[in-house]
């Protein structure tokens, strides 16, 4: 077996015990720097009453956590399911080199998940999604901006 | 002052605050319930070396914490910013009320943050993303939403 199933063997292993155990629902996920497992996650979402606790953003945070690093540019992701747009935000912010996923969103979706509601909902302006997004005080908020610009020791991300 | 333009000053409060410590980025959030409070937070991804650790997931996983709940579906979210692709994601997990931020993606992305960048990148199919997607081992995976699905005891979210 290719050295990439070894590691989506892992995850799915992850979720199936995951669900066996009650602590969340049915993923799980790895990152792996130079072919060793650097960090796991499985989705903790009701048994940690963390709505971001996705396997994915379990493992993340796991890995940086163990590097010291807020990024993971030299790494890869083993994910059971197709990233929801949370996770997929969060890959992006972590720079992670490459993403192996197994099922898809509409599996997910089939399964009760809301990834591609979601999705949907992402590709709207602001003032057409289910959630309502208004807008104030955004002069006021600019400040914000320009206190980080005009901040020379600033370590950006 | 109108009630959301004092929380709203409050985030604003704290992002610049975060600055001057030099915590994390330009960013703050609050989570309001019943027009009181519950949690505040700003972008600790630098000092916490989480990449995940943006204002509104560190607001949304401490209301969380508060009310041992996994969904904030009475609540509202404050935010200096338009929430990020990740952040969006967090948000819709969490079932928020409502959301109102101050500055726009466009804002943050002239003061050099990914927001539509990654916006941009969610909204391709994954072969087409600057992070490669690959999928494998899909019917070895769908095992798990199979346990899932079986599971009687499960809690749904």
């Amino acid at each position: 077996m290719a050295k990439a199933s070894v590691f989506m063997a892992k995850a799915i292993d992850l979720a199936l015990e995951n669900v066996e155990l009650g602590k969340g629902g049915p993923f799980g996920a790895l990152i792996v720097q130079n072919g060793e497992i650097l960090a796991s996650g499985a989705n903790l979402v009701t048994s940690l009453n963390d709505p971001t606790a996705h396997a994915e953003v379990v493992a993340i945070r796991a890995a940086c956590a163990f590097k010291s690093e807020f990024q993971l540019t030299d790494c890869d992701l083993y994910t059971t399911c197709e990233p929801c747009p949370m996770c997929l935000g969060a890959i992006y912010w972590a720079r992670l080199r490459h993403v192996y996923f197994a099922c898809t969103a509409a599996d997910a979706a089939d399964a009760g998940f809301d990834d591609r509601y979601i999705y949907e909902q992402i590709a709207r302006a602001p003032a057409d999604r289910a959630i309502p997004f208004d807008s104030l005080m955004r002069d006021e908020a600019l400040a914000c901006f320009a206190a980080w610009s005009a901040k020379t020791n600033r370590v950006n991300y």
